[in-house]
């Protein structure tokens, strides 16, 4: 429909008045008409939004290779800043902001761990790697920067395909692991990628590594300082003012302002505005969200989801198109054999650098849970969907490509646009590939979850709750109600108690019901056992 | 706070590097600030949203100033893409959304002789009057275009001040023609506006007037057509598909993409965007908002007026800190006295202009309604009230008037930085000076409503209904239920039965209910006589 109107309009006077008015509106028409498909696939469990996003965008950029005549299949240029500034934050922002912060706090050494620990060890297989097979391969010309740049490029990992397929209820520490992993891991790859811009290669010694390293814990720890203040300020504020007294807008306003702001704020230190915005979203909706009125709590978690939603389409819409750019293809200084070779390297070392951490990390969070008994050991079916899981390379790679590769999305040099269209392969190749062959696997390895999916409780991320429970659900889902605590705390007492996390859990939880719930807002727990 | 962090980083390395960030960051900052003191001055009714943002923008701007050492008082460059893209359409989508369907259609003629009639008058004589004077006042260089836009830009009201202090139960007539006729004057402006600008001037004939009209017509019924087609087709899909079926999340993002795609696409074929997303948002929140879930309908009515909310706060910073803007000042053509004179004389006309259609029109509309018995005349006050309500210039002023004085923000003629200054110095006097007056005048001329208002019923036009009720109030607000409207059937057919407007309503609800629910979706209305 739009590609249509586009034609027509292609040479149409408004076209110089308002040059961004013709693709907005391409683009919107487009993302309308995925929207649409991807409802209308939703009972088909083999494809899932990004998939069906990749694919249109594909389409809808071979109609505009065809319309402009070979010349271009791009309807946006691609914008690093849009992409940093306008469409990250929702998407990070509303999985802080969804996260069961209870499930992830419990989980939270096992996923800190694969989410920091791994991507470290994935980022130096893939950048040794790399290093030592892309000459051989006859591509040369990329730095050492580049290499540590690939490798922290193809450590971000895009979950969702697995979260749509994984039940929450039935296994709950693989999901919480998954989930918790695919968050953490996009923080960390964009802290690294800005670490390894720091290095400086002409004096390159022993200490560099843990320069890197230091720069790293500063901005990991400053990032998430900021988001946990600007969280509590907005509580704070939320709580003081009540603005819901007056006008249930301005809470709302304020809320989307702050999460904005704190990421703004981070970009604006040189720190990373994603785990920020992350640690923003979980106290945002840890204190925050009890502050406000009732609709605004609703609206306020369907909004996030709505954001985020759009934003992730966007993305994956855009590397579809993205994909048919001749320009790049023929810049790329690889044949089309010199190209398949990278991708395959590339993907060969995906696929070892996060075996190389799932498996010996899942065995060493056994080990130190041997003490409790019952499931909430990693088996190894769960170790290889863990691996499976973080396989696909998404929205994340491609934007820390187009950063480190080219200038504004336009690149000359040969080698840069051949590492662009390789990135551009590898994920169409493991979202596409991978992501029809989770669901076999998941079938496969758990037969049981698999086939309590098909009533249709997809799209887990964005909205937890069937639209009837919606309007009730958010007020219980934000914090489980007293007796379901009580009765998880009895079940789960015997497990917990040698575990040291748990300890600290528990400390937490007194001190968060005593000093900090009642400054920043949230639910009593006060007849409720301390557990 | 923002701006402290600001002078720090003027020269911080990161601004080169993304020069979006500081801005970015400076402005949310003193929007969070802009809604803390327009929720801190709730209770003080003087003032109000827009005039507290005028005046955190003005303060701003002078902070920036000092700073720069005099050099810009801007944060952002005005763009006159940012506000008609990004800025007026969820503004005028949401005044359509949330607009009282029944009220609005039940005065239709009045308000649209109000709406469209009245530009057409205070044009002429604003734009006879400026043309008149200014050469005078030894303010020479405007040509025929610029006078006849300057009528456009002066026509255009701001009612938001007036709405915040009606109260809609005890005059909804009232109410509803200041609110209706808000809407349609702004959308007749724009309409109009654009329709000025393609008068060929060197080919001025008796047809020239005719033309205008003729083109004024077309652009507003296919406008019009566009964004009812825009509306029935997002209803239609919804109903069909049922999205909230599988993700609530896809409902509201389509409902958000449709809405915006309709402004777009009038855009696209240069229709008038305002008037389709009105259109648009009526036709939204008549049939579409039925199709979805529950909690979708309450999140669509409060997101879409939260979008407003910040775009309508983001002008009116704007405009704050546009008015110490020295660039503008040093290069207007006029001395101190000089822009005295012309901001006296727009003034004067913007008084004479409105008055020379609201008593006219208010007593030709009173004699058509002169069969009706009740209090639905409008009486002598509450003309004035009228009168006074759209005395008040804003945002669409402001933005026109930078479209047709400046390029991108920019002017270096002196004749076009002087109707640039003029046009701020009116929109600041009538904001500030009409706008305190409006409660004193409101309190003189209806006592009993003024008291009422003390309770804090404020903000009416984004916030229908107190925060306690908001959960379930949508529900009913979106169409009153079938009990009261047999009250009020009961109540109002001695008084409609005369009046050729019912006629027309009576049929089209029959229409309604007939054959465009069942397609389109909406609440039926079997059980209950049809008034």
């Amino acid at each position: 429909m739009g590609v249509g109107i586009t034609e027509f309009l292609w040479k149409n006077e408004l076209a110089a008045e308002h040059p961004q008015v013709i693709p907005i509106s391409v683009f919107i028409a487009i993302l309308c008409l995925c929207l649409v498909i991807g409802h209308l696939l939703e009972e088909n469990r083999w494809v899932n939004e990004s998939i069906t996003a990749i694919l249109v965008g594909a389409v809808s950029g071979t109609v505009i290779l065809l319309i402009s005549k070979g010349k271009s299949s791009h309807i946006l240029v691609f914008d690093e800043e849009l992409f940093f500034i306008y469409l990250l934050p929702p998407i990070i922002f509303n999985a802080g902001f969804q996260v069961k912060k209870k499930k992830f706090f419990h989980n939270f050494l096992t996923i800190m761990s694969f989410g920091v620990i791994g991507v470290f060890i994935s980022t130096v297989i893939i950048s040794f790697g790399t290093w030592w097979l892309f000459p051989k391969l006859g591509f040369k010309g990329l730095s050492a920067r580049d290499y540590l740049a690939i490798g922290t490029i193809f450590s971000s990992t895009d979950t969702v395909c697995t979260l749509q397929i994984l039940h929450q209820d039935e296994t709950p520490l693989l999901y919480s692991l998954v989930f918790g992993e695919g968050v953490v891991n996009d923080a960390t790859s964009v802290v690294l990628f800005n670490a390894v811009q720091k290095i400086h290669f002409e004096s390159l010694n022993g200490w560099t590594a843990l320069q890197v390293f230091g720069n790293f814990l500063y901005l990991f720890s400053t990032s998430t300082i900021l988001g946990i203040a600007v969280g509590l300020i907005t509580a704070f504020v939320l709580k003081t003012l009540y603005f819901g007294r007056h006008s249930t807008t301005r809470e709302l306003a304020i809320m989307v302002l702050m999460a904005y702001l704190s990421y703004m704020l981070a970009e604006l230190f040189s720190l990373s505005g994603i785990l920020t915005v992350f640690f923003c979203g979980v106290l945002m909706s840890h204190y925050a969200s009890y502050n406000v009125t009732e609709s605004s709590r609703i609206t306020s978690r369907h909004v996030f989801a709505m954001m985020s939603f759009i934003a992730e389409t966007f993305i994956f819409l855009y590397v579809g198109t993205d994909a048919l750019d001749v320009t790049k293809w023929k810049t790329s200084s690889l044949s089309v054999g010199g190209t398949l070779g990278v991708s395959s390297v590339i993907t060969a070392f995906v696929l070892l650098g996060r075996a190389a951490f799932v498996f010996p990390l899942s065995v060493l969070t056994n080990f130190m849970n041997r003490h409790t008994e019952r499931n909430e050991s990693i088996t190894f079916k769960h170790q290889v969907i863990i691996w499976w899981a973080g396989l696909m390379r998404g929205a994340v790679s491609i934007a820390l490509a187009f950063k480190q590769f080219t200038y504004s999305g336009v690149t000359l040099d040969p080698v840069n646009a051949a590492m662009v269209t390789n990135t551009t392969i590898v994920v169409l190749f493991t979202t596409l590939v991978f992501g029809f062959l989770t669901k076999p696997l998941v079938n496969y390895l758990l037969p049981h979850d698999a086939s309590h999916n098909n009533t249709g409780n997809r799209g887990k991320r964005t909205e937890p709750g069937s639209p009837k429970e919606d309007a009730t659900l958010p007020l219980l889902s934000f914090d489980e109600s007293a007796s379901t605590n009580f009765n998880r705390a009895k079940d789960s007492i015997s497990l917990l108690m040698e575990q040291p996390v748990y300890t600290i859990h528990r400390y937490w939880r007194k001190f968060d019901d005593k000093y900090m719930r009642p400054i920043f807002g949230g639910p009593r727990r006060e007849n409720q056992p301390e557990c």
